[in-house]
Order: C-alpha cells, then sequence, then structure tokens
C-alpha cells in the first residue's frame, strides 16, 4: 500500500487475477469506483509526540495571537496583556464602566463582609479572617484575572471542607493557633496545586471531577452543612467538629439542655426572613438587589437587636471583639516539616481543587452568557496566586463564589474592577466599622450559611441526571451519600471512581451492532434501528463502537464469533444465501493497540480457516498505522481494506457474480 | 422526532417555509433524498439495563445451546456437559486417542516432575509440594477443563510470587510450619478467587493485565528469579529472601567466601547442556522431545554424579530425604483469621489472577492453533476449583503451564486424558521412586528453573511494541521496572496504572479533524490524510472520534472553536467564501453523558449568536436518544440533524442557493 496515495483506481487497473477470476465477466458489471484507503502522512515518533503532547497541553493553542505579530513591542504588548488581562482591558476603560463597577462592587460588598465572617466560622476560623479573605485575593484577581463577573472571596464548599478536614485532627478551641498555622499552610499549597495545574496546563484534572459528581457533592455537604447551624440555631454550646451524618445529629439531640428558646426566635425569624428574599429573588431576577441586600440588613437588625436587648439576654451568644485594622502579615505561620504537613498538603489539595472547580465554572457560565472567553489554565494560575499571596496575608482559601457573582453580574459589572471596589469597602469596614459587629449574634451567621448552601441542593437537576444518564445519576448519588456517610475525601473518590469505571466500562464491553444498506443509497445503518435498512444477502456487516484495546479484544473476539454463530443459525432457520463474507465497518474504531491487532489477526485466521471471507472497511488513520507497522495489514491484502461499506459490498459481490458465472 | 420512522421524505415534503424562503428555486434543483434520523426502538429502563447486563455478564450467550432443547433428559445431559466437558468427548474416546494421551502424558511427567520440584524451591516450599501439585490438580482439571492441551501443576511466575511475598513477612527456614499453612491458605484464596470470577462471570477483569504489561512483568520476573538462582548455582548458603535487583545482587557478592568451586563446575555445566538442548528445540520443533527430555536426564545423570562422588564432595548441597507416600490432607492447616490472614488474602489473589492470566492465555493459544474454543468463565472455575482442592491436599498455586503445554501439544496430546497420565506417573514417583532424589543436588534445580524462565525474557515482542504502540512499550517499561526494582504488587498496579491511563488519555484527549469531499462521491474524509478530498466552501465539517464524556467536553468545546477560528483565518488569508454552517459528524461519538450534551447545548448557542449554523451528521442510537431526552435534540430542529454528511452538505447547500437567489 502506497503512502499518500491520492490515485483513484477503478476496479479493472486495481486488482489481480486472483481476485477475478473471468476478467470479462467483471467487466460485465457496471465498473465501480473503488477508493483506495490511504495511510496518513508519514510522521517520525518525535513529530506524533509532539504533536500528541501540543494536544494533550495546548489544544486552545494559546499563543495564536503571537504568530502574526512581527515587531518585538507588539509581542512584548501581547505577553504583557497575556498575564495580566488589565493591560488587556485597561486603555479602554471610562467612566460609564467605572460607574457600572462601583454599584456592583459596593453590592456584592454588602454580602461579601456578612458572607465572609459566616464563611470563617464554617471554616472554623476567628471571623476576622474572612474578612481578611475578602480584602487581598480579590486585588490580585483583578490584575490577573480573566473573568469580568468572577467575585472573590470565601466559599462555602471550600470553608466547609477545609474546617472539617482540619478540625478532625486539630480542635480549632483547643490548639486555635495550630489551626491558624494549618489553615493557612494549607491555603499556600491549595495555591501552588492550582497555580501549577495552570502553568503545567493540567487542567484537565478537574475535568475529572464531572457535574453529576459535583452535584452530589454539593448537595451532601449542604445538608450537612446546614444539620451542622443547627449548633448557631439551637444556640447548643457543646458540639462534634466531625462532618458526617450521625455525630452531627447526635450531638444536635444530645444537648437538648442547651437549647435556647432566645436564639431559637431570633434565628428562625432571620432564616425565614432571608428565605424568603431569596424566593423573590428567584422568581425575579431583576429583584436580585432583594436578596443581595438581606444578609447585611440582618446583621444590622440583629446586632442592633441584640445591642439594645444586652442586658436582658446573655442567652445569645455574639461574636464578640475583633480587632480593627488590615491584614497583619502570616508568612511567618507557614510551615513545610512536622507531622501535621502531610495534612496540610492533603487539605489544601482537596480545597484547591474544589475551589479551582467552583471558579472555572462560574468563571466560564457568565463569559458565555457575555459571550466571551475565559482561559481555564490562566484562571488557575490567577486563582493558585492569589491563594498563594492569600496564605502570606492572613487570608484563607479563597475562589470566585457563584452566589455573588450572580449577584455582580446582575447588579451590572462590567470587569474585575468591581473586585478592587469591593476589596474597597472592606478596607473601611476592616479600618473603621469593626467594633459594629460587637453585638453580631452567631444565630444570624447560621441563618446566613444556611440560605447560602441551600441553593446547592439542585433536586431537579438529579432528576434530569436520572432521565438521560443513569450511570451519570449513580456518581452523583455515590458522592452525596459518600459524603453524607462517610467523608469529603472518601466520598469525592467514590465519585470520581464512578465516573471512570463509566468511562471503563464503555471501553470494556464497547457496543457491536449488524448493519444493513438502506435501499437505493450506499448508506449502510444499524438493522435494529432502521427498519428500511435490508439485510445483503451472503454479507455480514458489523460495526465495532469503541476503539479496539487489551480492556476488550477478547470480549470484541467472542461477540463477534457471536455475531456469526447467530447468523449462521438464521441463515439456516430461514434458507437464507450461504454467509460468504464478514466486513468490519472500523469507522469508530478509532485507536487500536497490540492487544486488538493480535484479536484481528486471529479472528481473520480463524474466518480463514472456515473459509469466510473478512474485509475491514474504513479504518482510520491510526489505525491503519498500526496494521501497516505490525504487518496485520499484510494478511488482508489489497483486497481487504475498502475505503466505505458500500465500496466493499459492491466490489465483493461482484467478485461472488463473476465466479458464480465462472463455475458452471 | 417519530419514533422508528421508517419513511423516505424527500425535500419538498421534508421542510417548511423557514428553511425554503424560495420554494420554486429549491425544486429547481436536483431533488435529493433525504433521510430521517431514527431513534431507536423505545425501550424501558428495564429492558436496557437487562440488555446491559447480559453483554457485560454473557457476551458469549453461554446458554445459546439450551435453546434448541426441547426435552428435559437433553437439557440435562446438555447441562453436565457444560459443567463438566468430559461428558462431552468421553462418549467419543477410543484407542487411537488414548495412545496419544498415553504418549504425551509420560512426556509431560518427565518434564513435570523435575519442574515441580524446581518450583517449590522457588517458592521457598519443600520440594515435595512440588510433586504433590503436580498430582491432585491435573486430576480435577480433567474432569471440568475445557482446554485438550493445558497441561497442569506448579509454574515459575506464580511460585516466585508466592515465594516473595510470604518471605518477605514469614521466614521459610525459621518457620516453616506457619511458611506452610500460609502457603495453602493463600492457595485456597487464588482458588475462591479464580472460582469466583468464573461463577460471577467477571473474567474480564484479568483482561486488564495486557499483554504489554505481562510482557514486562514477566521479564523483569525471570531477571530477577535467574539471578536468585545463583544462590544454588554457586553453592551460596546464606541468601537474602528478598526480590529486588539490589539486595540480590548484594547477597551474590557478599558471600564471595561461600562460593564453592565443585557447585559452580556442575551447574554451569548442566545449565549449558540445558540450554543447548532448548535450543535445538526451538530451532527445530520436531525435536521437541530433546528439551523435553533434558531436565529428567539431567536430574537422573547429576544425582547419579552426586552419589558416585558422594565421599568426596561434600560441597554440593543435596535435596535430602523425601517422604514417600500420596499427598497428605492439609484442610486443617488453613486459617482464617489472625495477624498473617490479610497477607494470605492479597497472596492468593495476586497468584490467584497471575496463574488464572497465564493458564487463560495458554488454553486459548492452543484452542486457537487446533480451532476449538476455550470458555473463559468455565476455564476459571475449574482451575479456581482445582486450587480450592489443591490446597486441602497439600498442593500450592497451580495453572497451566506454557512450557508443558507446548510439550503436550507437540507430543500430540488429544483430550485432557495426558493429565491424568502425567498424574499417574507422579503417583508412582510419590510412591516408589522418591528415594531417587536423595542426591539429587540443588545446583541441578537451579539450572532448570533458569533454562524455564530464560524464555520469559522476550526483547523481540518488546520492540515490536516499540515500532507499533510506544505507550504499550511503556506499559511494559514499567512494569519490568516496577518488579525489578519497587515489588511484585507494586509493578503490576503501575502497569495497569500505565494501560487504564492509556484509555483515559484517548478519552481525554480525542481526535477530532476536519473533513473534505472524495470528489465525485458521497465519501467526506479527512483532510489531512486523503490528498484527493476537497473542502466544501462555506462548510466546515468537523469529525470527532471519541465519545464525549465530562473527561472531554470542555477539551472538545475548546477544539471544536478553535478549528473555528482557523477556518476563519483560513477564509482571510485565502480570499475565500464566508463560513455559514458547521457540520459535526457524530458517527465515531459512540457515547453522550450529560456534561457532553451540555457542551453541544453551548457550542449551539455560541454559533448561534455569531450567526454560524450547527448541524449535527450521523448521531448514534444511544447518542440520538439522550439528545431527545435532554431535551437537546429541539433546539436543533428537524433540520439540524441529517444521517449523513452528504446528504447535510446537499441539503443546507441547496438551501443557500435558493436563499442567494431569492435575494437579488
Amino acid at each position: 500500500m502506497g503512502l499518500n496515495s491520492n490515485r483513484v483506481e477503478d476496479l479493472s487497473s486495481h486488482e489481480t487475477a486472483v481476485r477475478i477470476p473471468d476478467l470479462e465477466a467483471a467487466m460485465a458489471q457496471p465498473a465501480q469506483e473503488i477508493h483506495k484507503v490511504c495511510l496518513p502522512p508519514k510522521q517520525t515518533t518525535l513529530q506524533k509526540l509532539k504533536h500528541r503532547l501540543s494536544e494533550v497541553f495546548f489544544p486552545d493553542d494559546p499563543l495564536h495571537k503571537f504568530h502574526y505579530q512581527t515587531t518585538f513591542l507588539r509581542k512584548l504588548l501581547l505577553g504583557l496583556q497575556f498575564f495580566f488581562p488589565i493591560f488587556q482591558w485597561g486603555p479602554l476603560y471610562n467612566v460609564t464602566l467605572l460607574r457600572s463597577d462601583v454599584i456592583s462592587g459596593l453590592t456584592i460588598a454588602s454580602l461579601a463582609i456578612p458572607q465572609g465572617i459566616s464563611y470563617a466560622k464554617l471554616a472554623n476560623l476567628p471571623p476576622i479572617v474572612g474578612l481578611y479573605s475578602s480584602f487581598v485575593p480579590p486585588l490580585i484577581y483583578s490584575l490577573l484575572g480573566s473573568s469580568k463577573h468572577l467575585a472573590v472571596g470565601p466559599v462555602s464548599i471550600a470553608s466547609l471542607v477545609m474546617g472539617s478536614m482540619l478540625s478532625e485532627v486539630v480542635s480549632p478551641v483547643q490548639q486555635p493557633d495550630l489551626y491558624l498555622k494549618l489553615a493557612f499552610t494549607a491555603t499556600f499549597f491549595a495555591g501552588v496545586f492550582q497555580a501549577s495545574l495552570g502553568i503545567l496546563r493540567l487542567g484537565f484534572i478537574i475535568d475529572f471531577l464531572s457535574k453529576a459528581t459535583l452535584l452530589g457533592f454539593m448537595a451532601g455537604a449542604a445538608v450537612i452543612v446546614s444539620l451542622q447551624q443547627l449548633k448557631g440555631l439551637l444556640g447548643i454550646v457543646h458540639f462534634t467538629s466531625k462532618m458526617q451524618l450521625a455525630p452531627v445529629m447526635s450531638s444536635v439531640f444530645s444537648h437538648r439542655d442547651e437549647w435556647s428558646w432566645q436564639t431559637i426566635v431570633m434565628g428562625f425569624g432571620f432564616l425565614v426572613f432571608l428565605l424568603a428574599t431569596r424566593h423573590i429573588s428567584m422568581r425575579k431576577p431583576k429583584l436580585f438587589w432583594i436578596s443581595a441586600a438581606a444578609p447585611l440588613t440582618s446583621v444590622l437588625l440583629s446586632t442592633l437587636i441584640v445591642f439594645l436587648l444586652r442586658s436582658k439576654s446573655p442567652h445569645i451568644s455574639i461574636i464578640g471583639n475583633l480587632p480593627k485594622g488590615l491584614n497583619p502579615p502570616s508568612s511567618n505561620m507557614l510551615f513545610f516539616s512536622g507531622s501535621f504537613f502531610g495534612l496540610a498538603i492533603k487539605t489544601g489539595i482537596i480545597t484547591g481543587i474544589l475551589s479551582l472547580t467552583e471558579g472555572i465554572a462560574v468563571g466560564r457560565t457568565f463569559a458565555s452568557l457575555e459571550n466571551y472567553q475565559v482561559d481555564g489554565n490562566k484562571e488557575m494560575m490567577a486563582i493558585g496566586l492569589m491563594n498563594i499571596a492569600g496564605s502570606c496575608s492572613s487570608c484563607y482559601v479563597t475562589t470566585g463564589s457563584f452566589s455573588r457573582s450572580a449577584v455582580n453580574y446582575n447588579a451590572g459589572a462590567k470587569t474585575t474592577v468591581s473586585n478592587i471596589i469591593m476589596a474597597s469597602a472592606v478596607l473601611v469596614t476592616l479600618l473603621f466599622l469593626m467594633p459594629l459587629f460587637h453585638y453580631t449574634p452567631n444565630v444570624i451567621l447560621a441563618a446566613i450559611i444556611i440560605t447560602a448552601v441551600i441553593g446547592l441542593i439542585d433536586y431537579q437537576s438529579a432528576l434530569r441526571l436520572w432521565k438521560v444518564d443513569k450511570l451519570d445519576f449513580l456518581a452523583c448519588l455515590s458522592s452525596f451519600f459518600g459524603v453524607l456517610f462517610i467523608s469529603v475525601p472518601l466520598g469525592l473518590a467514590i465519585a470520581v471512581g464512578v465516573s471512570v469505571f463509566k468511562i471503563l466500562l464503555h471501553v470494556t464491553r464497547p457496543n457491536t451492532m449488524v448493519l444493513g444498506n438502506i435501499p437505493g443509497t450506499q448508506i449502510y445503518h444499524n438493522l435494529s434501528r432502521y427498519r428500511e435498512a435490508l439485510r445483503v444477502p451472503s454479507f455480514l456487516i458489523l460495526a465495532v463502537e469503541s476503539p479496539i484495546y487489551f480492556a476488550n479484544s477478547t470480549y470484541l473476539q467472542e461477540r463477534i464469533l457471536r455475531w456469526i454463530r447467530e447468523e449462521e443459525e438464521r441463515i439456516v432457520a430461514t434458507n437464507g444465501s450461504t454467509l460468504k463474507c464478514i466486513i468490519l465497518d472500523m469507522t469508530a474504531v478509532t485507536a487500536i493497540d497490540t492487544s486488538g491487532i493480535d484479536m484481528i489477526r486471529e479472528i481473520k485466521k480463524m474466518l480463514d480457516k472456515r473459509s469466510l471471507q473478512l474485509v475491514l472497511a474504513n479504518p482510520g488513520g491510526t489505525v491503519m498505522e498500526k496494521l501497516q507497522q505490525s504487518k496485520a495489514l499484510e494478511i488482508f491484502g489489497c483486497s481487504g481494506v475498502y475505503l466505505t461499506v458500500g465500496e466493499a459490498v459492491g466490489d465483493i459481490s461482484s467478485l461472488y457474480k463473476a465466479q458464480a458465472q465462472a463455475q458452471p
């Protein structure tokens, strides 16, 4: 077989006397064009490796813009714009954009301040750390990030996971210093992990947390978080630090003597208020500001109530004193050895991957709404660097928050300047307004958290999964129950396992089907799906719907032999014409490995012994190449590989006719 | 979209005024037949599950013979034949067959006796256990096994792995009883594991040990085993029980004072003899009996030499006393609790899976030579049951040996009766000939082991892997070095990991390509592979070569957008006609999940905003079904899905022409 053959040969010039015993008879048939199956252009191993690596690591060809630039200065500018998107939109920035950004920035600040304090509590960290984390990271992101609508700060899932993973080993109450050190170190590693995913262009790793997995995971986490907030809502003092369903529920009911009615009344009152505003905003997206303003309103209102009743209600626990001032440096609190080092790395990687997934998904969502593109790998670097910087300035792990980004988008944010405005509002709060939060009751934080996480329980999407893809639903369920009953990392691992198992199952047990001809056309299609498709007498046309690998070669061999056996039984039962030729449609066989090649050889050999012809139709480029390299192509000969099923049927059946005419 | 639609509709009846603003203009075009894309026949979830399960667990339809039997007696007979293949060939057995089986049985016995003793030494077990294991398991297998040529008994790989895994924890010298118990218990679990794989029809699990992995693993094991035999060949007394390269080599050289020249002379003499006979038999397969007879000859000869020189050469270590008599029962030595229980299970599973892989592969090889089929799941049950029975009668793990089966086949074995003959010869040996082996030198066993395992180093196959499939070669290398430098289980795990990674890589970064039309046909093919293929103006035809999953949906989205961007740049550069329509050829997209559907929706939405039309060509059955269930089909409308690329191009371009004619 020649390489790069672009000849179009007709039947007469194409083949030898072996195939056409009676050339005249064959010539009497209407001449059908037979196209040669080409090998792909020859490449060296190095070229192939280069192509493969560029597909794996640079699928989006990130430097394509540089191809068209000639001068050094232009390339420098492009490079600056590449690494700091602010250089891209900065020069075009104007007052109209600023006005929009100020409005949206202040709106998300009003949400970020109460949420920051609440989420820090969720991570068992001092509330002030939540505010610190809403100041430095947004500033860094506004320089590096490519999403215009991402509102950066602490988020519920990452806070919860960090809190649960760390407090299973170290008590935040008994060893607050160690706990804080651990949190910052974990944040540092989360950042390093995120940035290296971006730099090494391994961003596809987060794709393995499929949407189905995340759906289940977030719902499970939301259930646990909401139940944990019963501590605050009921005013319980002694509460488990564990994350599973059983210890949380037992904590709730074993400390019934600690329930405080004042707390319960206030908590459920504000919870109903918050949920109602959320409901209104969801029904009418234009009224998004109602739910956006509700948390700060609740905090101010409840603080006022507690302040006024401070002499009468000692049963409501309050935040207490918060230090005024900017983020203190914390790089001296990072540690890189010792017995807790492993825990910090593990927590960092898991919170890192989860917060990255959320950040990227949020960025993509709003980018798609506004029809611009977000570069995943660059986002990872931005988020990673902002967490590294955060870990050195008393911040814990942050990312783009879905709820705040939605508010940001709805409030009309145009660029990342809204993050700068938000950070400035937090700065003012940190410098001057901290005493205001002294009397803020903890119960209000619990209510805010519940309102925030309840939206993560998306049973309608789960229902849709069940309808469309049962195995996706299974992955969703396993991460839900895994998180609820086992633990966060194991729940995630199980769900990823189910997702990978699904891929492997599809490869291990691929679909095979019998094709038939749609009369009057050259189209061959699944017999069981197209009723008009007809079997071609003497032929069995099989399509294999998967690459042929070590993992399925044995199965495919058995299955193909079973199709042949069943076809022969059918022929006997219906008195049809003898089976002479099996055509394997290789269109969907996108790859083959050495076990697959052995399988093809083996089947060819077995069928040869039974005087059945085996031909291949439309093997793909890499498959052809491997068949040739392994010399398996030789056993088929020139006449054993066709470009389409139609040409194979046409050519071989005209050959049979010629043989039949020649014999008598 | 109607289900099971078998209408063939032409263009005029097919579409609405939206698509054809000027109907007359369209009618002026040659009428082209447009075929509807059907959904697969509707099935309930239960039916689908049933179909899926039967494909996963019963791909070979093992009970198909029962379908045609009506009477109870016939079904009973078939059932007996199904579980005990001996009922199939037993009634047809005759003297001619018996003569062949006796000759081959005695031939393999002459090989099995010295190998049995040697392999038991390899597993650090008393030599007699190797003979026991050559007696009971072959008898059981001859009742249950479906391979005619498998010669059953201890094999090198399983012996080596069991020896190395057990002796890393328990010393066979200091705690021989515990070691023996562990070996029998591990054998029991190996059998249980093997039989359950067969009963639960999970045989495909062994497929994950691909040929490439096994190639590297066996070569690594052979290197280690050969080096370990330096203990025997050099006459070293103190030797490591570890399996890695470093400790073995240091043992060899740190005990140079223990080297004994008598042993070395004898050992290398017989090693050269054995390798020479092996070489002769490999060059001339008809002379197989030379290498088959060599081990026994060497044993007898060396025993005679040592016996004659017994007063003069005390430096050659000998086997010593072996007990006469049949296998003692050992079921009382099995244990099911205690601290070593985990080790026994682990060793059992790993030796079980390795010996199963070897047994099945050997069975299949000879079945394919003689054109009969071996049922993998039934073989697993047979091998499993024979190991369970073996563990209760002082046998350690056994399977079909490649070298002895080859001899068996070459010596003309016709049925499993040759195993019975072999077992009888071992019986005679056990009962009467044991004293003969008293003076057999250990060095000869080392030489026999080296000769047996050296054939496992198949560098030519490895070279072929490198040529055909670089990733297969990588899997091979990693198992080779993993076994050599780390450990047997980890080496295997790494190699399986590499193999699975290969599958995932293919799914994560699937191939996409641009198709062009081969002039004068309805064939569309890869532009970079077929030089005669031409781009269709205004169209970009993309083929995706993989299922669309969560793991690749982000990549595919980026990649498709990049193709479009590059096409637009190319059009600008060449002044071509504007891009209007993107056709996604879904032929090789054999499955889709919810993330994939979201990706398709997303791209459709993005292209709609850019006034580019997106249509799908030839989506498969399950893909269509999921698109419909998820309502994604609705956004494409009736006109967005075509049966072939050719019909899509024909229909849409005639529509464009009609529009162009209507506008001026």
